[in-house]
């Protein structure tokens, strides 16, 4: 019961990116199949995702021409791989910062035939997607701003910047206020960097106004993932998770009116009784690893098991969204510390100790009315896999169901995948 | 053609220790007659090496009264596994800084019981050692001071924590002068950990001495290991890799005069011609992770297909020893400033970029001699495997035969790797 959707094609803007076009052509209409399957299939969705469909239409697209106009107009155009680069620096330039295509099983033999197999799928794929050029952000960037937030991100930089300019934010491994201080010399660092692009030095006002466009942003996310939680959910949970993706490609004034737009609806509703998917599904919360788009791996087992995913404690989800920065500083320097201290609280499983983040899980287990937990982590992704054990260890003490899921991106182990949440659905149930 | 060894029996000091005494006795028959086989079944070695099988075979017994006694009188004795950790420091408060377990198969299914099995063999079984209680050295330390040189140790630290007290000294992830900053407030933080154990102020004086009796073992290692470069090598690849292990574990002054007995023998060999093994040999050098005791899987295979191993670019190696402090400087802050500027030498692949080992792998490969590079990398080893391109990069440019070799601690690929080794040498000696 295919539904007609089409990621539109832009052949002769690719060809002047110099992409692997008749490559890039196929991989469109497979995304293409994928999403109408796994979005487009489900029943009672809310209107306002007609925006995020067409989103996911331009994003190859429409939105790579929105990048290239920016440009042209000297303004920077920024890739990143990782919530902890600060993206108001770079609306505060005038500039645009993306992220970088990282979620496909197609661009990993590209990234196997030079870096180790044994590393994060995710870093594969970024690493694939411009060795292959098959990825217009990729094409399109000044500049990628990579960090050290673990092994193989760190030293695949090394190699990637062969290929496209490759800079390093060093993120430090503890947060005590030795650490506070090397990070926010980092974020000094970053913004001159984009400032030399830019052409420009930015002002105080310009960082305010992008502070706030970026609080905005995230407020709205914020909404978006409460409403998520009322019983029975109004939305599911790959529509939210779809949402929490395009926050890494859309333009964030758009965006934010966008997911409030259907925020709005989403409480109407709520009020109107209406549910999706079935009513009395089995809540269930997922913490872990990223899911970059199109990676709905997880999301499509558990939602095509009957289920429904009401959180996702991810840098793909509430990592990215749920601190806000303090509006109050004055002086440059005093928003830059009040800019690094918000990206402090970001709980990633690269810092040591990070008992933030367990404390953090079980909070968002609570606020999202979930019934079970799914900690997904992707595969050799050494930091968050030993951070499991933690998790889990919570997960006993607060009696909570849970199960781990360690997988790549390839579809060899959905299978047994799917027996496995099935059976954690079904004892939840009983 | 077993040639008697035996590691001496010390069960009522391991009973002691709270260690599992049966099952370590287990292993200690089965490590002797591993060493009897892998070492003793050697021709022409050095007589000097005597000492060297003694303190084998000591090492579960003779070497841990030595610390229990220190210990007894109040002096620190801290566990590490890595050579960032300054021994100057523990050995300027009176104290024993050992190396703990990390290098044998039979603790790692101990450790996959907690831990991910897709992480580096030598993390997995340090932890196993604690875990199964089953190394004296784990059992009688005051504390192990880690740190943050790679993902998996890192995050490995926060659950050994709940078995020993495990602190953990972060160490930056590039080296400019803010990384050096806080280095050295890292290397201070330790200081005060080992005199708070130690009941004392560390003096200037205590430091200068632990400095020097410092610089002066890694001088006995640098002769032993330019010994090792003449052609034909005086001492077998084993065994010079045995002395680089014994250095984690032996008493350093003690240490440094029976190396520098060694040498003495070594160079009168030369003198006579005498060398070890056959005349003509290849000569390989190895590039990589560090093989911990009883690691010895590359050398045995190597040196038993008649060609020696000349060189280990490796933290138990080259980077151990290669730099000294310099011994000028006066104040305490100084002397520290000095200790760091020594330690950030070491070019370890957790730091980006890393382009001195480029450079240090290039010049060992010409100092040694060698006439080939065996990269080797533990398994799910990021830094190192990653690394790997570059090293592989240099040896094509600078046409040097090349081979890597990614392996954990089985006898799995034992067959596979011998037949790659043995092609490797065929290659170079056509």
């Amino acid at each position: 019961m295919a539904t007609e959707f089409e990621i539109k094609p832009y052949p002769e803007l690719w060809a002047s990116l110099d992409m692997d076009v008749p490559r890039f052509d196929k991989a469109r209409l497979m995304l293409g199949e994928a999403y109408a399957k796994t979005y487009l299939s489900q029943k009672k969705r809310p209107v306002g995702m007609a925006y995020f469909d067409n989103m996911i239409a331009e994003i190859h697209g429409g939105r790579i021409k929105e990048l290239l106009a920016a440009k042209a107009e000297g303004r920077p155009v920024i890739g990143t791989f990782c919530v902890y680069i600060p993206e108001e620096i770079v609306l505060a330039a005038g500039g645009i910062c993306v992220g970088l295509c990282g979620g496909s099983q197609g661009s990993v033999p590209d990234a196997e035939k030079i870096l180790p197999r044994n590393i994060c799928p995710m870093v594969k794929s970024a690493f694939g997607f411009k060795a292959g050029r098959i990825c217009p952000y990729f094409q399109a960037v000044d500049f990628v701003y990579g960090e050290t937030t673990c092994d193989a991100k760190k030293k695949t930089w090394e190699i990637l910047d062969t290929m496209v300019p490759t800079y390093v934010m060093e993120i430090p491994q503890l947060k005590r206020q030795r650490d506070l201080d090397l990070w926010l010399a980092e974020v000094k660092d970053f913004k001159t960097k984009v400032e030399e692009v830019a052409g420009k030095t930015i002002t105080e006002t310009d960082l305010a106004a992008a502070v706030k466009i970026m609080n905005n942003k995230r407020k709205a996310l914020q909404r978006l993932n409460s409403l998520r939680h009322h019983n029975p959910a109004p939305i599911s949970g790959k529509d939210g998770l779809l949402i929490e993706q395009i926050a890494f490609y859309d333009e964030p004034v758009r965006f934010t009116k966008k997911v409030n737009a259907l925020c709005d609806e989403l409480e109407e509703r709520i009020k109107a009784g209406v549910a999706v998917p079935t009513k009395n599904a089995i809540r269930v919360m997922v913490a872990g690893t990223p899911m970059a788009l199109p990676n709905w791996k997880i999301h499509n087992l558990v939602e095509g098991a009957g289920a429904v995913i009401v959180n996702e404690e991810s840098c793909i989800g509430t990592r990215y969204f749920k601190d806000l920065i303090d509006e109050n500083a004055t002086t440059m320097d005093n928003m830059l510390v009040a800019l690094t201290d918000r990206y402090k609280e970001i709980d990633c499983s690269c810092f040591t100790p990070n008992d933030e983040r367990i404390t953090q899980v079980i909070k968002e287990f609570r606020d999202s009315k979930a019934q079970g937990i799914i900690n997904y982590s992707l595969q050799f992704c050494h930091t968050y896999n030993i951070e499991e054990i933690r998790i889990r260890q919570a997960c006993e003490r607060e009696k909570i169901p849970y199960l781990f899921i360690e997988s790549d991106y390839s579809a060899e182990d959905v299978g047994q995948l799917q027996t496995r949440i099935e059976a954690f659905l079904e004892q939840i149930g009983e």
